[in-house]
């Protein structure tokens, strides 16, 4: 067996929960008793995930806002975290950058385990636990031909940071070191959605992730997404992951809050993405991996 | 900061969700739409948890059978799993053993994440999701003084598991590589103790914690306990862990279930163990670490 894909397929032979949505989803869903909760993890790799060089307070908050933004795409407001730390280099760092991300969230902890490393690399994991406010939680699986798609705001600027930050240069950093996980926005959007999801992985390879759960073709035209880097770098954008908007499908008429952004339409078809009027036939250069 | 007990009184000052019980206990308790949730997470270095010789399908069980250990302890029944996993050597024989304790327990997949390692000594973690039967869900802390404390089996035959498999020896090594979490055991005794908890870190080390969190003396003779070794490693075995038997403190009249041995009682005092009569002062020696 090689790599996350065969992995997964192969985690799919075994007795999945039926909240477990096929792991087709960004989270679980779980019903018990009169509530709903949504359950996600997210673990990170040093050297994968951060540069061995950042601050691990930063490594923090990246960890909690990253698996909240999961919530958010789910409408699932924060109950708890549950944390697997593995002990190491600047501990102190990481427990006040987390303690900031859990204030700022509202977001308690309710357990984990903490273990030894060896020394090497570490792997940090967090598991959250939320609440959904709306029944039933947006899947990615949704969308339907006619919908249109929208994107909650734009996307390049955690791109921006991370080159800025590995650079030592003046730029901001603070959407790469420090991303803000829309909960407010998937709680108020998950009512009128079809389908939702969180942009972690780059636009253009979580739009065919989009397509391909729900069976449809989504139609995009690069000029009309919003951007935070300069025109030049609007290809990249469309492909570096990281910004945690929010990418969903909804009828046009659909009484959506202020902000989202009309990015494609979605269309009946086998092909899952088409971007500027070319069909994608695979996902590879879609998104960045890093 | 140094250490894993340094680094969980850090924690203890961040917000905690109530459910987190002062992470104190085994696993968090999550009150939610007129159930109750039990939620835990136990993490397994590659070198540390288990040696690197050993098959990846029985590093999978103990992974499920320690989380679903902690479930029993509280008298709870399996929701659910969420898998953090680090590609590597034998995913395929990794996967075995995770549907082999999957259906024998009868938990689902629910979710997690997958990632790529760089190689080095991995960490595997899983967080478990259960559902308590009986509320309150039984603590640590509730032992009370006149109690009696009872064990559900004897203790050592996992470090003789071990020993036989670090030496390649025919000895029985199912109870180190394959160990069961008393689940049933667990949902039968919890409408009965006044505190109940795993024994994974050896009965002396975990009693002296039960005693700490309940804040009496436990006051055990040796030769009481029952063991699974000659008599001449009864030292050794008191202080081993991975059995997962339960621990657990009841009044002696108590309508308890068939096969809980007596091994000690609950008094007041502020030393949480006499051992053979002797006041135990600190907890180093008490338990195997491994």
């Amino acid at each position: 067996m090689t790599g996350e894909l065969a992995f997964i397929e192969a985690l799919r032979r075994l007795p999945l929960h039926r909240g477990a949505r096929g792991l087709a989803d960004d989270a679980a869903v779980l019903e018990i008793g009169g509530e709903t909760l949504v359950l996600t993890h997210d673990s990170m790799v040093e050297g994968v995930h951060w540069l061995p060089s950042q601050d691990m307070a930063d490594v923090a908050w990246k960890l909690v806002a990253t698996n909240l933004s999961d919530l958010a795409a789910k409408g699932a407001e924060p109950v708890g975290l549950m944390l697997s730390h593995t002990l190491g280099r600047d501990d102190d760092r990481f427990l006040h950058g987390l303690g900031e991300a859990m204030l700022t969230f509202g977001c308690p902890l309710l357990g984990g385990d903490t273990v030894k490393g060896d020394g090497g690399d570490r792997t940090l994991g967090l598991t959250a636990i939320g609440r959904a406010v709306h029944t039933p939680v947006p899947s990615r699986s949704g969308a339907q031909p006619g919908d249109t798609l929208f994107l909650t705001g734009p996307v390049g600027a955690a791109m921006a940071g991370f080159e800025a930050l590995r650079a030592g240069t003046q730029g901001d950093t603070a959407a790469f070191r420090r991303p803000m996980p829309l909960l407010e926005q998937g709680l108020a959007l998950a009512p009128h959605v079809t389908a939702m999801m969180d942009v972690s992985d780059g636009l253009l390879l979580d739009s065919w992730r989009l397509a391909t759960a729900s069976g449809v073709t989504l139609v995009i035209a690069s000029e009309e997404v919003p951007i935070a880097v300069p025109e030049d770098r609007r290809a990249d954008a469309l492909r570096w992951g990281d910004d945690y908007q929010l990418l969903f499908t909804a009828p046009l008429t659909a009484a959506l809050p202020a902000g989202a952004v009309p990015v494609g339409t979605v269309e009946e078809g086998e092909t899952p993405l088409i971007l500027d009027g070319l069909a994608v036939t695979d996902a590879s250069g879609l998104g960045y991996a890093h």
